[in-house]
C-alpha cells in the first residue's frame, strides 16, 4: 500500500507545506503491515447496514445505529479486544498493553451517519483503528499502552439537536441542558444516552484524564479538495478549526419594483450582497503568517422574495473558521465595522448576532511527529494542514495529547451518497496509523 | 378640495419635473365640483366586501369578487348609468353623449384585490370615473361624447395565472393558449370569463376600436413614495414601463465550509452577490436624459442553503422596467457581459433566459395636456412621471388614447392592509379627472 513519495512544488493552501523525509529516528519499528483486504471488506459490511430506500442512512439513536454497534462489537470480539460500553455510551474495544498501568492509547472516530450520508465518514476511522488494533493481536505484538478502539456516540447532528455527544461526555463538557433536551419524540438526550448502554447519572464529569489517556489518534476523510488536488497521500493534522459564526438580520423597506427608483430604495439585498462579497474579500486577504481561515455565507433567505418586491428584508448566517483565534477576532472586527458604515450610508437597520463562538484547538506535536515518522517510513507523501471541520478529536484534546490524519477523498464530498475515498489511500491511512501509533507507543 | 400649489426646487426622480401653471387655455369649463364625501363613502362601502379573515381580499373570480361587482351595479345604476357586461366580463357603466355617433371617453380600473390586498388599488380608479359621471348626471351636463365607467376583469394575479384579463379582452390580445388554461379548480380561464358574465367565443379580436374609444382614463395610487415624499398631488403619467424579466442560475460547487479554502471555492452566493450589487450600480447611473429605468433581484434562492455549506447553486429572478426600449436593451447588454466575465474567471456554470419581455408604452399627449391643464386649474401641485408599475391602462393604450393619474399613497405601500390614500388626495384626483375629461371632451 505505500505509494512513490510526490512532492508538490506549489501548495494553493498557504498553510500546507510538504515535508522532506528527514525526521527517520532510530527507534523505527519491525515491519508489520495492516490488512487492505480485510479494512474494505469491513467498510462494505458496515455500509451495508442502512435504510435501504436513503442510503447511506445509520442516524444516531435509530435502530440502524444500534444494529451497526452489534455488527462492530462482534468484528471487535472476533479481533480479540475486550468490549464495553461507557457511561457516555461510547462503543470501546481494548487490548491490554504490555506494561503495568500505563494510560490508554486511544483510536477511533464515529459509526453514525447523517441522513442519506456516505460510507467513509467516522466510519473509515473506526474501522481502521480496529484493523490496527488486529493486526497487532494477530501479530502479537503488544504495545506497552493498552490499546483501545472507541467508536464516539453520536458525532453527527442528531434528534438531540447536537452533535459529539460522546466525546463531548469523555471530556465531561456535556451541559445539564443538554442531557435535558427532549426531542421531538419525547425522549430526552440523558434517555437516549441510556438506551444506547450509557449511564447518563456519571456524566458530571470527564470519563478520562490525561492519566487515563496517553494519546488519541483518529484518521478521518478530508472532506476537502486540498488533498486529492495536490496528489498527497496524508494530511496530518496541526488544529481544528474553531467556528464562530453571527446570524444577521437586515432590514430595509420593502417597497415596489417598478414604481421606487433607484435613489429612493431600502434594498436589503443589495446590503446582504455587499456583505457577502465583503467577507470573501477579507478572507481571502486575511490569511496571513500561515494562519488558516475561511469564511462562508451559506445560509441567505430573502423576505419577501418576490420578483417584483424591492426586497426588504435578509436574514443570513456568516461562520468563520480559522485555527488562530486571534485572526477570527480581526476578521469580525473589521468586517463588522465597515459593514456598519454600509448599512449606515443606506439606512438599513443591521443586527449581527454571535451565535456560536468556539476556540481553534492545537493538535499534540509528539503525535504529529509519530505519525510524520510514520508517513515518511511507508514512503506516503503528506501535507500539515488544519482541519476545517470539527471532530471527536477536538473534545479529547481537551483531556490528553491528541491527533488526526487525513486521507483524500473524491471531489472532497463527504455527507453525501457520492462520498467516497480509494481502498489504496484507506489502506495508506491505516498502515500510517498503525506505525504512528507503535513509534508514539515506544517513545512515551 | 383644491390646495395651494406646492414647488419642490429639487426633485430626486430624474424623470420628474415640476411644471409652472402656462398653459391655461380659453376653453376653461364652467365650475362643477365632484362629492368627495360620497367618493370616500364608496370606498369604505366596497372595502367591506371583503373576506373578514384576510382583508382586504376580494380576489377575482371569487364569490366576494361577484358580490362587489353586484354593489357595484346597483351604484351605477343609482348615478344614472346604463350597465352591461361586455364579452370579457368588463363591467360598463354608461352615460350618452350629447352628439350622436361619437365614440366614447372610457375611466375606470378595477376592483378585483390580491389577497390580503388594499382598500385603493385598482378601487379608486373605478369609483372616481363613477364620481365623475355622478356629478356630470346630477349637474345635467353630458359630454359631447359618451362616458362610460368600467370595471376590468381580472387586474390582479389570479388562479388562471395572469394578470389585466379584462383590459386584454378589449384590445384583443388574449390568446388561446390564455383561454384554455385550465386552473388548480378545474375551470379555464373562458369558463371563469363567462360565469362572470362574459363571452369568451367572441374574444377572437378587439372588443373596441379606435373608432369606438375616444381616450380612456385612469387614476391609479402611485404604489411608490414620488409623490408623497416631494408633497406632490398629481402625478402626470407620461410612459407605462415596460418589464423585462431574466431568471439566472448559477452553478458553482457546493463544498464544505470549514475544509474547502477560500482560493479553491466555486462559490455561487458570492458570483451572485457581484450580479446583485452590479445590476443596482449600472441602473442607478444608466438614468441618462431623463429616461426613467430600475433594475431589482428581488427573488433569490440558495441551494443547499446551509450555514455550513459553501452554496453551490442560486437561482434568481432579475427584472428591469424603463420607459426607453433602448436603455432596456442597453442595460442587459452591459450587465450579462460583464457578469459573463466575473462567471468565468470563477468557474461559475451561468444561465441566464429572458422570461419575459414587455415593451413600455407611451401616455397619449393630447390627454395628458388635459389632465395637466385639470391640475392647473384646480391649483393642484404636479409632475410628469413614469408609471414604473403595470396597469390597465397599459392595454387600452394599444387600441386608442389613454392616459392616467396617479394620486399619492402612504409610504408607496400597495398589495397590503395598511395600503391607504387620504380623502383629500382622493378628491384632488377627481376633481382633476373631472376637469380633464370635460377638457379632453371639449376639444376632441
Amino acid at each position: 500500500m505505500s505509494s512513490p513519495p510526490r512532492v508538490s512544488a506549489d501548495s494553493s493552501n498557504p498553510s500546507a507545506v510538504l515535508e522532506g523525509a528527514n525526521v527517520l529516528s532510530g527507534q523505527t519499528p519491525s515491519t508489520l503491515s495492516i490488512n487492505a483486504d480485510r479494512l474494505w471488506q469491513r467498510i462494505a459490511e458496515l455500509a451495508a447496514i442502512t435504510d435501504p430506500d436513503r442510503p447511506y442512512s445509520r442516524v444516531a439513536f435509530s435502530d440502524l445505529h444500534a444494529e451497526g454497534r452489534q455488527w462492530l462489537t462482534g468484528q471487535m470480539k472476533q479481533a480479540g479486544l475486550d468490549v464495553r460500553i461507557d457511561a457516555g455510551a461510547n462503543l470501546i474495544g481494548r487490548l491490554a498493553g504490555s506494561e503495568n498501568g500505563r494510560a490508554a492509547i486511544v483510536s477511533g472516530s464515529h459509526t453514525d451517519t447523517v441522513p442519506r450520508g456516505g460510507r467513509f465518514d467516522g466510519i473509515a476511522g473506526v474501522l481502521v483503528a480496529l484493523e490496527v488494533a488486529q493486526t497487532l493481536a494477530e501479530n502479537g505484538e503488544r504495545l506497552r499502552h493498552p490499546f483501545e478502539v472507541v467508536d464516539f456516540l453520536a458525532e453527527e447532528p442528531n434528534k438531540y439537536g447536537f452533535s459529539c455527544i460522546g466525546s463531548r461526555a469523555i471530556a465531561g463538557v456535556l451541559t445539564e441542558q443538554q442531557l435535558a433536551y427532549v426531542a421531538a419524540d419525547g425522549t430526552s438526550t440523558a434517555e437516549g444516552i441510556a438506551a444506547m448502554g450509557g449511564d447518563p447519572e456519571r456524566l458530571g464529569s470527564p470519563l478520562r484524564d490525561r492519566d487515563d489517556l496517553a494519546g488519541f489518534f483518529e484518521l478521518h476523510i478530508e472532506q476537502g479538495v486540498v488533498l486529492e488536488q495536490d496528489a498527497v497521500d496524508i494530511g496530518i493534522v496541526t488544529d481544528i478549526v474553531g467556528i464562530t459564526r453571527y446570524r444577521i438580520r437586515l432590514t430595509g423597506e420593502a417597497a415596489h419594483a417598478g414604481t421606487t427608483p433607484m435613489n429612493r430604495r431600502k434594498d436589503a439585498l443589495v446590503a446582504a450582497a455587499i456583505l457577502v462579497q465583503e467577507a470573501e474579500t477579507l478572507a481571502s486577504t486575511q490569511q496571513t503568517d500561515g494562519a488558516y481561515l475561511v469564511a462562508t455565507v451559506g445560509k441567505l433567505d430573502v423576505v419577501p422574495n418576490g420578483s417584483n418586491v424591492v426586497p426588504g428584508f435578509v436574514d443570513l448566517a456568516i461562520e468563520v473558521r480559522s485555527n488562530s483565534n486571534e485572526q477570527v477576532d480581526r476578521f469580525y472586527e473589521t468586517f463588522l465595522a465597515r459593514f456598519r458604515e454600509v448599512c449606515n450610508r443606506r439606512d438599513i437597520a443591521l443586527q449581527a448576532d454571535r451565535i456560536s463562538d468556539g476556540a481553534a484547538i492545537g493538535c499534540d506535536q509528539a503525535v504529529q511527529s509519530a505519525l510524520v515518522e510514520a508517513a515518511e517510513m511507508n514512503r506516503a507523501s503528506y501535507v500539515r494542514m488544519p482541519s476545517g471541520a470539527g471532530h471527536d478529536a477536538a473534545y479529547m484534546a481537551r483531556i490528553g495529547p491528541s491527533g488526526m490524519i487525513f486521507i483524500p477523498c473524491l471531489k472532497g464530498r463527504s455527507h453525501c451518497p457520492e462520498e467516497w475515498a480509494d481502498k489504496k489511500a484507506l489502506a495508506t491511512g491505516a498502515q500510517v496509523m498503525l506505525d504512528g501509533i507503535r513509534l508514539y507507543d515506544r517513545r512515551l
